[in-house]
C-alpha cells in the first residue's frame, strides 16, 4: 500500500493506525504549501486534493473514518475496534463521524477559511470564533464521551489514534488542554505509545 | 427503536434507511424553531443537540455515517451496503464522510453560520458562498464519484438514501441541478422509490 500524507494533518490518525497494524506499506510525505495536492498526478490518486489517500490493490481509499475501519477489518489481529459488535462498533463510528464532521470542521475555520467565504474579513471572523467552537467540542468530549481509560472505554481503538490527532492542535487553536485532563492524560499517554511515536518520527524527519 | 428526526435535515437518510429495512421503529418529530433539541429531556439522549438520534436497547447512537451502517448491518436482508467486502464497504464509508463532512458542512454555512463565526457580516458572507461550495461538491460527484447507476454502481445502497437527501437542499442552496444530469436522475428515481416515500410522508404528515 502506499499512503498519501502531510505532516500535521488528520491524516496521521491513519498512519498511526498503519503503525499500530504493523501494516506494510510505503508513506509519500505530501507538500500542500507547494500545494502538490492540486497536481494531475495527485488528482488522479485523490480528485478531492485532499489527504489522507491509501492507494490499495484494490483501489484508493480516502477519508479518515473510511481509512480506519478499513485497517481495522484488514488487520484484526491488532484489535483496533470491536468488530464483532456491530452496536459498539457504531459507537466508534460515530466518534470518528463527530471528529470529522465537526471537530475537524471548527478547527479548519482558523486557516481554511476561504472554503466557505471570500472575504477577508470573514476569515477573520472565523478565525476569532475558534477558541470558542473548538473549545465547546472538546468540552463535550471530555465530559460526555470520554469513557476512560480509552476513548470507548476499556481498550485502545481507532478512536484514540484520531483523538490524539485533533488534540494535538488545540495549542495553535488557543484551546488551554489544562482545562480538560482527561484529554490531557490521554494525549500524554499515546505521546508515549510506540505506533505514535514512529508515525511522528516519519512525518517529521 | 426511537427516532428522533426534524423535517429536511439529514436525519432523513436514516429515516429512510429504517423504512428501506422494514425496521420496527418509533419516529419522534423534533421541532428546531422552538429549540426542543436544547432542553434537558433531549440533551439527556443527545448532549450535541442534534438529530437524528437512534434509540436502541443497548443505548443512543448519533451520526448519519454511524447510524446508516450500524442498521445495514441490523437488517441485512435488506442489502443496503456490501458488507461482506471490506473494501467495498469502506468506499461506502468514504462516500458517506464525504457527505457528512464537506458537502453537509458547506451547506450548512448558508443558515448556520453562527457555528463558526459571531460577526453578522461573515454570516452574510458565508451564505454568499453556498451556491459556489456546495456546487463544487456536486460537481465532483456527479463528475469522479457516482458510478451509476447507483452511487456505489450496480447496486442501491445507504449512500443512495444519503446523496438523495443532500441532493434536496440544492434548490434553497442555489445551485442548478439540471447541471447535474446524473444526480438530477437519480433524484427523480429514488423520489419513486416506497421507502423513500414512506419516510416523506411521515416527515411532512
Amino acid at each position: 500500500m502506499k499512503f498519501y500524507y502531510v505532516p500535521g494533518t488528520c491524516a496521521l490518525a491513519s498512519h498511526i493506525t498503519l503503525e499500530e497494524a504493523g501494516a506494510d506499506y510505503t508513506g509519500v510525505r505530501m507538500n500542500f504549501a507547494e500545494e502538490e495536492q492540486k497536481k494531475p498526478e495527485f488528482l488522479a490518486i485523490n480528485p478531492k486534493a485532499r489527504v489522507p489517500a491509501l492507494v490499495t490493490e484494490r483501489g484508493v481509499l480516502t477519508e479518515t473514518p473510511a481509512i480506519l475501519v478499513y485497517l481495522c477489518q484488514q488487520y484484526p489481529e491488532a484489535n483496533m475496534a470491536p468488530l464483532d459488535d456491530p452496536f459498539e462498533l457504531a459507537r466508534v463510528q460515530s466518534f470518528n463521524s463527530y471528529l470529522c464532521s465537526t471537530v475537524h470542521v471548527a478547527h479548519a475555520h482558523r486557516g481554511r477559511g476561504h472554503r466557505w467565504a471570500d472575504d477577508p474579513a470573514a476569515h477573520e471572523a472565523m478565525r476569532a470564533f475558534v477558541p470558542k467552537s473548538v473549545g465547546e467540542c472538546f468540552r463535550l468530549i471530555e465530559d460526555e464521551m470520554f469513557e476512560g481509560p480509552w476513548v470507548m472505554g476499556r481498550d485502545c481503538t481507532v478512536c484514540d489514534f484520531y483523538l490524539f490527532t485533533v488534540t494535538g492542535w488545540l495549542e495553535a487553536d488557543s484551546v488551554d488542554i489544562t482545562t480538560l485532563p482527561k484529554i490531557q492524560n490521554h494525549y500524554e499517554r499515546l505521546s508515549q505509545r510506540p505506533s505514535v511515536k514512529r508515525a511522528l518520527a516519519q512525518e517529521f524527519a
